[in-house]
């Protein structure tokens, strides 16, 4: 079974579309957003997943902020991830030569996740497909980031496309599992027509869609466009929440009537 | 000080621009080039550092390879570093938004680091030079990957640029204290003249040269432009050498010459 079929079928099990972002800020990090000051990070994070796991399909903890957790608690996290039934995907976005991206992918499945985030700046994507596969795992690129400062490079000219068509382009030609693409929510420089052209050339991928707003106007699009496929990810809205069920119940909610 | 400064000053005490990589790959991960099977990853990385600190001004661990190191082990490695005067980067080619970015600089903050690799993919140098020197971190800005895929890349158009110009500019504008460009060794696609036009743009910046070969005609051409500024990287051929001190002194010396 491949990613996307793993994925269709949790969507279907847990009928939600909701991903949580697991970022796991230590106090000393920065002044808000945190784990409470003196709590185990490990401990907090298998609480927010038991908390979650009811109204979610997939986990996504993020490598930045789980840098120095062994390996055996990572493992941990995974494995708390699949007994509630949800997907568990690594945000790496990992960008370096092969054989240095195997050794991210070999660490990866022995955490046992089932995919991973990689950033296309090396060129490589053909080569990082075929190492994740060979590692049971779905590889997922980036394409499209909404982030202001990605626009530039967004409307760069790569074999005479532009830079985010060339990334669909290989997505599409080497077979990735999946791609991020930002929400677009009229003030970020992503358009509807931008996500209709990705999938004109990508086909119908798994979508790693970061970053909705409380509201989910952001979630709109993505979804009337992508369906099923959408990954919808949620972070510090639920993970720093007073009551992170209630509030992954309402993103649950949100996201289902999107998808009729 | 800054990150050059400490850089230059290391490079006169050591008398050496050697650069080793510290890529511990688990034998599970690989047929060959692993460490020892039964080995401690601690132990044999911190025996390595002792092995090749006469011969080397910085080590150079990948995070790839170290994923699932606790942080108290990670301090070990940067404490062995520093004891014998040397540079520690952390080798993260981190690619993310600014806040993600972040968790990353505080870990490398926290872990000991002098510098730490950074993919500009997501357009926001800017603010990532920022974060890092908020958190007394270097930043190393990928600028000219030598890999073959990394040639289209390369030459895409990027504000009227050719792409690598434009990583250029952004490293010269913004600060940046200093750039991955890979040798030029007459089979890849970088060429002298890539690698001057690149010190015309961004200025005489600390320059991070990975992978020279045993001959060394690969780091002629760097050493020749940038000098001193050249942290000439070199990972298996020491690392998993029958004697990496050995091994070590033998790249020293051989950099040393083209330094003339």
């Amino acid at each position: 079974m491949n990613f996307a079929q793993q994925w269709h079928q949790t969507v279907q099990k847990k009928n939600s579309l909701l991903c949580i972002g697991l970022d796991p800020a230590e106090p000393e990090q920065r002044s808000q957003d945190t784990i409470p000051p003196g709590t185990s990070k490990i401990d907090w994070c298998l609480s927010i997943i038991d908390q979650v796991a009811p109204f979610a399909a997939a986990i996504k903890p993020n490598r930045k902020y789980i840098k120095g957790m062994p390996r055996e608690q990572v493992k941990l996290i995974t494995d708390r991830i699949h007994k509630h039934s949800m997907i568990a995907i690594i945000d790496s976005k990992i960008t370096d030569i092969g054989e240095t991206n195997d050794a991210a992918f070999f660490h990866a499945q022995q955490e046992g996740f089932d995919a991973i985030t990689f950033a296309p700046f090396a060129g490589n994507m053909k080569e990082a497909v075929a190492q994740a596969h060979a590692r049971q795992l779905g590889l997922i690129a980036l394409v499209l980031m909404s982030n202001p400062e990605f626009e530039q490079i967004k409307n760069a000219t790569v074999n005479g496309m532009k830079a985010y068509e060339f990334f669909a382009t290989q997505v599409k030609e080497h077979d990735a599992d999946g791609m991020v693409i930002g929400a677009p929510n009229g003030k970020n420089h992503v358009t509807k027509s931008d996500v209709k052209r990705v999938k004109e050339i990508a086909g119908n991928k798994v979508v790693l869609m970061p970053g909705i707003g409380a509201q989910g106007g952001d979630a709109k699009e993505i979804i009337e466009i992508f369906g099923d496929n959408t990954i919808a990810n949620v972070g510090r809205a639920v993970i720093y929440a007073e009551n992170p069920a209630q509030e992954a119940e309402k993103y649950k909610k949100m996201l289902n009537r999107l998808r009729k």
